[in-house]
């Protein structure tokens, strides 16, 4: 099978689809971004920007992946030498933690065996122990992409708040945000983090914090070195003013055109749309998961990610050469393992720019390639996806008959 | 669901997806159509024309739809009052002798049911009757779009032989071109029609002819009044010379790089890629023509096209508000019944730049409108096209299994 | 100088400068045609086309270059062996007369020297002459292309009138519809015919006829065989509703993004834009065809084109060579002389998406090669088009002082 | 005169003009980060770029504006407290300088005029003080942007070298790079710090700092606190292995077609257009500044810059309102003054993606502003630009006369 020719099935967990209207709105001169053209393009991304994030304070945008707003997020708020407090998640949950480390923090790691969400009680417990408030933040991966476990930003809230810690409290929603609920301003969260390369549907180079007032207030005082992401050099008051040098012309094209659709589409309606194909991919990947096939990676139900699900083969079995076998015969793109899981999960992206076709298209291919490579697996996954989607479907469908036989076909038939 | 996100599984047969590289080849600036640059795009693509017709012939390119180029093949060969047998197969077969109708043209036609491909032994027998020749041309329909019925070409050229017949043949090869065999020369074919919209991957805009020394011999008699479509005009000896007017640079840039396309997969993998989904999509449809469930239009197996299946609903089910579901759950557009047969049937197109997931994603989403429509239906399409899909994989699968564990989740496992 | 690095200033008559927006426009998946969608946005086409042909009758719409409109024009409306009226302006004309041959019909031309515009009163005595009405139609090329000469079509009315001849008039306003001014409804114009690459903005691939009630009458008992043009075919009463075939949902998508940006702007600002930038190019060739420089082609300087003016080279001098030498030193494309006037004279295009800095780059560059060649000229045309440009601005400039002087280098100064 | 029509003149110096090709090579779907095509191709770019700084060194490609490259330059080798001695050049040293300090770094200014380059004699002393080696590194703006004032770089690598001091020196070739020579190899320079937006044709989004083994091995022993920046994270050996997160797959993309275009076209052809066009913007503002015209900010002839040319206000007259005239009137964008140089000067972007045409349509526009405005100047300046570039047309022009005068308006003539 020609696996070049048509559109590939790009089940990636970020970048995401890009849709074309977005692809589009980048393809086009640059402009002067000084001008009121430009600088009113701006202002209503900052003003969309804060109704996705939920947040009246706020969001600042960089040039940068990820990874910077990661840094930005830390380096604002922190002084050498402060103790961060890192709520284990996965590859990511690490990796910031190495971010931290870099600036030249302390970190605390609360451990989890990747496969489950954080444990609130856990946090609550050595918060309370934290008697002089030593630990400066908490710093916790919402949806971590590696492993597909979301972990409740609202029940680490409140057991910070059961603790009466003070501690700063930093989210990376990176792939999360504008695909199931980020509330910035009910989590009383005082940075979250956020890249333009996930539910944003954008190419990666734009990365985001939300930032509180006790976040802003904190940076006064904060002494790590910074410059680039230096928010006093970014805002004034509440808001910002000032890009680094150039402004990104065309990324700010490009996300001004997906935060009108996503304002379009409307926030419910694309949770709602994330969850049902997160599920039909659950409802698929638990028939596999029969005769000893491969599991979610998420044990517990209810930490199950809207926007990546993970599947850990079986023993003896290599998840890369499922991912082959899916590129290849089916030009379906599935993410591999991160670092130590490369070879023993493969992850099927499900979030952004995606639709019930996509999906069936990704999980019967998915089913083919297990078939193929000849892993043990419980057949009919794209069965259990498909009666869910169907029964989502629900009371807008009728039956559709029609009276007359008009057709020249019926007649002769 | 919202069904305007996420990029639509388009199942049209014709037009069809256009590849990025296509769409992207158009969007440029102008340049001059007299320069080198230029020409030498034009030229090439006559060439690798050639190369998709099999043939040795000109192929020559109009500014026009598909529709356009019938009426060129017509007018160059006919004088008014000319004979046209018409081998009838659907709706087309029946507007392109419309055509022939509004030239001044007689025409007579050899009925089917459209189900059933054309008889060559019904031609046969009208032709050996025809004992002073004044049949002048025989037209068909290679594939007809309207039903998924497809025409033998070479057995027409055989009954013709037989009943030795001086007939011209034309063959409209619009919905088979670049998708299955088309051989202009072997076939004696002297003039082929074809659009850009369908195998070729392109926006509608151009339309071709094949012409054979016999139809150019007699266009030099033939006396139908034309000048757009006049060869005489457009070739110099054997090849095309001159377009009419400005030279379409936008989708010559196109059809440059989708005849690129093509010549990088290669006409036989392309006939096997098309050859393989639509047998997918065929073993779908005849597991859903279980318990009275919709029939595949094209009675004959060795008739079905390959690429486009035509169902025709039990009676009392609207195929329109299948595709209805279809569009507005899964993001899914199938084509309607034409005419006489709209509500009747529903065309699923499976042609140009598709893919195995496209092509599970579409069949998924089609049986998942039938159950929520209410039809009678047999389940487990999906399945057989899975099934089917992978045993075409064959032999290049390969067992991956791996060694070690140096997985962290697999330690914690 | 690197020829190819930059936009290459692109001063043909036609195809024109396709505006981003429209380019963008036409690169995006295609639709269902039958779709709500697409028909509004096809509707919403042939109302905006409406306004711009300034006519309360049909716009039709064909897949087709100009020429195919040509032929459209006069297949509806004739029978074989009627005569034609041919107002001669130069190429065009001729070409235009040649189609009406093809199809049958009888032509006579009012010749001109290709320099001048058409004489109302010569056509007037002709047909006072033609006291039993043989003359089945007059046939105006509004702008012939070729030269830069407008023929007055309002005149040629007013002459028709007066000799009280009952011929149909028919117009290409190719290259001057939504330059300058088309009034199809005011001129009582029975067909008028365009294309979508000149005042359109778009690729070469749609064309169109304006067409009156007196046209479809003539319509109903025309007998010039046709199908593909056949106003019958595409008309449901006085509006176009049918499409030959797949309709062309690329193209359409370029036609209604362009008509948008027409309705933007608004007709009147097109007309004065062009008539602006065309007067500057006016007033640089004027200073040229000093000191036995090139002359403009339009003798009459009420006759010369709002977009284009040809150039006469002086004898012993190569058009061609002006050509080059703009093209290769500074990136300009300029139009040649058609058949006969190739390297006699050169055209230089001032239609549709341009403004008066691209218009100054052409001209100074032309004024620059003319230099290079070594053709005589007079020198300082740059000038006289700068110095047109700044009184044309007139009343809207300000002088812009200001008080204070705060920059670090006014103190340094 | 519509001001949104027709293609923008964009005179900035940076972002500047982006090319068709490198826009369309964005246009298009994700692909896997971690194929070997993406990875084909960023090992290409990463090959390119070398070439470009031309160095046998890592040139280090960051998401990020150029401002983020400035803070990789600094915080990769230095530690807090180090003393920098910023050789001020104007608005981009200073706010360079701020970086440095906003990093916990000290700074010594070396001071200018802003209308000069840095003298190396100035420098050459104030290194000789420095007997113990205090100053970590000397920081230079290659060409200052905000001026249009170049500095030497091998003058003062050679004043380094007289001095006999180990500092490490950090070039900022932001819009230098790919327009005229920036040599790191031979400058022995350490960090080359440069931005995607100018002579790389690009949007913003990348950033690069070429480095050399010296700065590689200060890196090690640095202590500026960094992650993001941080080579040790990025570098295996001497060779960027890694991006953090999600690599910019979009961005790098168009960098790697841009590289292509640059090697298509050469570095030294592409410095001798620079050169071309800049000389031609500074003959005509030469004339301009007749008449207490506008002056060249730059006051040393052999320190202008080839990428832009910053013109200072006679006094009294507001450089905004020349801009507001040179955009509404003519579609021109100039750049404004930065900070306390707004209103006094405008800078005429020259670099990137230009030709002669767009100079001249620039340029003339230009002048036909200052007209309008009623700013003092002298006139003429577009004729001693064409008369310029005329004379660098040069030997390769040929008088091109024909003998035959076959054309029908010849004979009418």
């Amino acid at each position: 099978m020609g696996v070049n020719r048509g559109r590939q099935s790009f089940q990636h967990p970020g970048p995401t689809n890009i849709p074309e209207r977005v692809l589009r709105a980048m393809d086009r001169a640059q402009i002067d971004y000084t001008s009121v053209e430009f600088q009113n393009t701006l202002s209503e991304c900052q003003e969309k920007l804060g109704h996705v994030f939920k947040t009246e304070h706020a969001v600042i945008t960089y040039a940068a992946s990820g990874h910077g707003a990661w840094e930005a997020a830390l380096a604002n708020v922190t002084s050498p030498g402060d103790l961060i407090l890192v709520v284990q998640s996965g590859f990511f949950s690490e990796k910031w933690s190495g971010f931290a480390e870099g600036l030249g923090l302390k970190t605390e790691t609360l451990e989890t065996d990747w496969r489950t969400a954080a444990d609130p009680a856990q946090l609550e417990e050595r918060l309370r122990r934290d008697t002089d408030h030593t630990i400066k933040a908490v710093m916790l991966v919402h949806n971590e992409t590696s492993t597909g476990v979301v972990n409740d930003c609202a029940e680490i809230r409140a057991a910070m708040d059961r603790a009466g810690h003070p501690a700063l409290y930093l989210i990376d929603a990176i792939s999360s945000l504008a695909c199931f609920d980020v509330n910035m301003d009910e989590w009383r969260a005082d940075v979250v983090v956020a890249g333009s390369q996930k539910g944003l549907m954008m190419p990666v180079g734009l990365s985001f914090t939300g930032v509180s007032a006790k976040a802003i207030e904190a940076s006064q005082n904060a002494t790590t070195p910074r410059s680039y992401w230096d928010w006093r050099r970014l805002l004034t008051g509440m808001r910002q003013t000032s890009f680094h040098g150039t402004q990104p012309v065309t990324l700010i094209f490009g996300l001004h055109e997906a935060l009108m659709m996503i304002e379009e589409e409307g926030l419910d309606q694309i949770f709602k749309r994330h969850n049902i194909l997160a599920e039909a991919t659950r409802r698929a990947a638990t028939i596999w998961s029969e005769n000893d096939g491969p599991q979610i990676v998420a044990t517990n139900i209810k930490s199950r990610s809207d926007t990546v699900t993970a599947l850990l083969m079986p023993d003896g079995y290599d998840a890369d050469e499922v991912r082959r076998i899916a590129l290849e015969h089916f030009n379906v793109c599935l993410a591999p393992g991160l670092a130590g899981l490369k070879g023993r999960i493969f992850r099927i992206g499900h979030m952004g720019d995606l639709n019930a076709s996509m999906m069936l298209g990704a999980l019967a291919s998915c089913e083919a390639a297990l078939e193929i490579v000849g892993v043990p697996y419980g057949k009919g996954g794209i069965n259990a996806a498909m009666t869910y989607l169907v029964s989502a479907a629900g009371a807008e469908a009728s039956l559709g008959s029609i009276d007359e036989s008009v057709s020249p076909i019926r007649k002769s038939a």
